[in-house]
């Protein structure tokens, strides 16, 4: 069935517009009707337009009426942006039925709206990188895309690292949430920040080396987040190099620390991130979640 | 008038052995007594020693009795320590002479340790990139600690960058705090980032791109930090490569950015950072600021 998408630049200025294009016409090539917001191309200085143009981008993504509001790409800009946004007018048009999708620098809105109002967003994809990508934008998370897109995606399983303790446990009524852990960190401290007690947090990043990420991770510690939640589930964390200063300091590292500080469960390999294969994901919804040896169950049911 | 100096490890472990011995000879050469903590040289992963080794350094140096207690160097780990650190040992040892000097990781213990007993530490060098540099150590670095040493130093005078307006203003009575950004904002929301009023902000940061700058700042201004400082000092940052994308977004752009977003008075080109000409400063302290043109002026007078 076709649906209406709207493509908009809350962030960094396209620059590569060839995967842009072939995201675009990726999409249609699915049905679906696309429409371009008018500055999605624009740039100022590294930004899509400078921080007036971005809101409002975002502003007439939320009353585009459209199904999806579909992010073109991630990169930086959207703290900035913060204060000004119009949460309610965002909240309204979730209400009435658009679904607004990104990753990356996006988590700052996704957040920051749920923190002011409750409504439900969707962690998955943004144009370039995802519908844009060579040779071919990846099956399942088109998948998850068009289950999304069509109200049957009720779920996301996947299996976690070998070699990770088998468990058997069920959580149930948890709050999803979460994102890119460098994004999600430097909200700590501002009205911004969703304070969400009985959560299951997952989280990504990319190109930030493993000691940045242990040391985020005990920031969410020393803060007292780790302790209200349920599971943190870690998703890909991809784009780093070792040195030969860290001897054996590796990003395993650091998950076994931070399961050795936190009552959660920590649960490893969910298929998102900064990589091609990635599920789909309602940012604040009510989710279980399902641990049967290696295999874990995110189960979210009908989301408006 | 010879000073005894006791270097110990708390961050990243000691790889350049040749700079530490330098440093440590050079202190010598200066006439003091130097004494170096039993795992000073300590290797465990990226770290001088595992968490038991570091804290244990850190307690020794505030018990060895000495009028300084000077890290070796920066790197990462403190953060990781913060729950386990015995600062009334610290503020103790503050209290019968001993002046804590570091620079880098070393901000999360003087932030933390200022949060939890008010008590002064010293922004200023490390032995290996400071007293061991090559081809020797920078004359102003010094002196600066040659008068902490005696307590001869009763402030901290520079220029500003050309192009900064000019400005007479005076404020006195504020509280000197800060040091290094990344490190600063990784406090935020957890027990150990002080809440100051009426505060003289100085800040440095190194490796990182003007846009991590930025969203660390915004970081700041969103949790009402930068709102309650009368002034904000920036130092040296250095380290980081700009890239095609910015399309002419550099540090300047920020800190234009910043003005228009503060009230408080924004000071270029203190001498202190990942640099060697650098002066020492008391966190923690009382200051007070005076402008006159381009010149800034910071005054402490005598600190125990």
């Amino acid at each position: 069935m076709k649906k209406h998408i709207y493509i908009y630049s809350p962030s960094g200025a396209v620059r590569d517009k060839a995967a842009f294009k072939r995201g675009v016409k990726r999409l249609q090539s699915l049905g679906h009707e696309v429409e371009v917001d008018t500055d999605a191309l624009a740039s100022h200085t590294r930004f899509a337009g400078d921080d007036a143009q971005r809101l409002a981008a975002i502003h007439r993504a939320a009353t585009s009426g459209a199904d999806v509001a579909l992010i073109s790409r991630g990169g930086y800009g959207i703290t900035r942006l913060l204060p000004d946004i119009r949460y309610k007018t965002l909240a309204k048009a979730i209400g009435k039925g658009t679904r607004f999708v990104g990753i990356s620098d996006f988590t700052a809105l996704q957040l920051a709206l749920f923190a002011k109002t409750g409504a439900i967003t969707w962690a998955g994809p943004a144009v370039c990188e995802g519908f844009g990508a060579l040779p071919a934008p990846d099956d399942i998370m088109e998948d998850c895309f068009a289950d999304m897109l069509h109200d049957r995606g009720e779920g996301a399983g996947w299996r976690q690292h070998p070699g990770t303790d088998s468990v058997n446990k069920v959580v149930r009524g948890a709050t999803l949430w979460g994102g890119n852990l460098s994004i999600l960190v430097s909200l700590l401290g501002t009205p911004y920040f969703p304070k969400i007690k009985s959560g299951v947090l997952f989280l990504e990043d990319v190109s930030e080396h493993p000691y940045r990420l242990e040391r985020m991770l005990t920031q969410l510690l020393h803060a007292g987040v780790l302790a209200q939640q349920k599971a943190i589930v870690l998703g890909q964390f991809t784009g780093f190099s070792l040195t030969p200063h860290d001897r054996g300091y590796r990003l395993d590292t650091v998950v076994h620390w931070l399961r050795s500080k936190v009552k959660a469960t920590v649960i490893s390999n969910l298929p998102y991130g900064h990589v091609q294969t990635k599920v789909m994901l309602p940012v604040g919804a009510q989710i279980d979640l399902l641990l049967e040896g290696r295999d874990a169950l995110l189960l979210w049911g009908h989301q408006g």
